[in-house]
């Protein structure tokens, strides 16, 4: 099969070129091209004409309300767009399955050590293989997590409202289950929007139903953990630990119990810094070119109707 | 169809018998048996004659120097023996993930902060997407930890002795390749059996193509890595950091500069748990059983030649 050729612009970008071979593609000049992957943030230098072979371009911020501004979009009708909403949500999972890997791995306690203390730690040390995780929000977060947790041999309950299933999750349940879930996973990612629905979602009574090698990760919004409750659990080793990179009150003030608890890791809401987005877009890149090729639906499509 | 008598020693063990008898075998004193089922880690209680039935020998541990030393694998040339190599393949490949997560994502030094240090932390965060990981060995821990690379999004320059394609990696490469694979590789995996060959395979020369975000994972054995060359690696932060289950010397002595580095994390070989280990060496055994009875290629067979 001859590989699909596909612009790249407006500048040469080894990550986004590797991206785009990697995704079954191959570069070629905007002339010859069916595609544009477009990776300037200002709208001046992207060309006013495209070829009639373009039939997609992909735009490289999550908001495009500038691109519509200039009139860029609407002047193509024909064409497929898309942005780069969502293309952070790798990166965040990423940032979730390490601290629920150290947690599991008891690196936090490894890391105080200064003396092998190889019996006392063949104790503490567990493995994801074979494990439930819960994944609370199946948005693209929770989405992006499943192959990783699959990856190391862990199953997954995944939580949504419709409780329709989600696809490589065991089983899906609706949010109105979630004490159930508690009480059958042996961890807890919460990756849900924060709602008036979802404020406190994980409070004193769900923690009581994990044990204590449990690890609790929340990479969404920190107002959907009751933090007072958290703290008790930790203190008191109800639970094997807590990987938080959002927090209430956040930023966590100095002095706060969580910067000293031994079993809370904290990353003050760095899981998608801006070093990390070029490589997080060049991920997004490769799915839509892969998908653009094989026919299959392209993530973050714009609609021109709606502007966004 | 009689079914095959085999051993088991040193002494009872009803998870490995269990698995004996789902493999087809049948548990026999060792003089009546055509195979022996070896779960003791000392060389020195085992039998130094076996009777001339015994055609297969199952040692324990995935390391087998420690029979090579004590001549016990030389003395009986026309056994075929195997070693645990590949049963905990899949829990110490997922050491090995957790502890270059750890180190991708800054873990150690988020561990150490009291204060919310945002902007600070947006400079240290990395991610695997995109990254180049080489594996050094691609044996059974190289193989297990290929899809869980694959599952974030790195791609990996995988390391052997042949340079046969190893399912998954990107490409392979002989191991007398070794600098070239260290010049393009963001992060390395050590994984390879300890010969003499790959004795200090890691060295200063090594060592010095990384770049300063560049983390090194040892769950081999401590012989693979030059420890001081490492040790001068960290300190003048020429890589990003070090992730070692094994250590050279072993155990680690209390006061060595691994112990208090920030950008090391020792855990003391500790990778495959006893807490994790019974089940996964009885799911060995079940396997090489049904093999050798039904003429199949035992698995994790030892090169007497190639000692190991």
């Amino acid at each position: 099969m001859t590989p699909m050729p596909i612009a790249l612009g407006p500048t040469p970008d080894d990550l986004l070129a590797d991206a785009i071979v990697r995704g079954g593609g191959e570069l070629a000049d905007l002339a010859d091209a069916q595609a544009l992957v477009w990776a300037g943030d200002g709208v001046t230098t992207f060309p006013y004409e495209l070829p009639e072979s373009i039939r997609w371009v992909q735009l490289p911020s999550a908001g495009v309300e500038h691109w519509f501004d200039a009139g860029v979009i609407q002047r193509h009708p024909d064409i497929v767009w898309t942005s780069a909403a969502g293309a952070f949500a790798a990166t965040v999972a990423e940032h979730a399955f390490a601290l629920l890997l150290a947690g599991v791995r008891a690196l936090p306690e490894h890391l105080t050590a200064t003396t092998w203390r190889q019996q006392e730690f063949f104790g503490r040390v567990s493995t994801l293989h074979g494990s439930r995780v819960a994944i609370i929000g199946a948005g693209g977060i929770g989405r992006a997590l499943i192959p990783m947790l699959a990856s190391v041999g862990a199953t997954v309950i995944a939580v949504n409202r419709s409780g329709r299933p989600v696809p490589g999750a065991a089983e899906t349940l609706t949010a109105d289950r979630v004490d159930e879930v508690f009480a059958r996973a042996d961890h807890v990612v919460v990756a849900a929007p924060a709602t008036s629905e979802t404020r406190h979602l994980v409070g004193a009574a769900q923690l009581a139903h994990l044990g204590p090698k449990s690890w609790v990760i929340n990479v969404a919004r920190g107002s959907l953990v009751d933090t007072d409750a958290l703290v008790n659990a930790l203190r008191d080793n109800r639970i094997g630990g807590a990987g938080l990179d959002v927090t209430d009150p956040e930023p966590l003030p100095d002095g706060h119990p969580l910067w000293t608890l031994p079993n809370a890791i904290i990353t003050p809401h760095d899981s998608n810094p801006p070093s990390v987005r070029p490589a997080a877009f060049a991920g997004h890149v490769e799915g839509n070119v892969r998908r653009f090729i094989t026919g299959g639906e392209l993530v973050a499509r714009i609609d021109p109707a709606a502007g966004y």
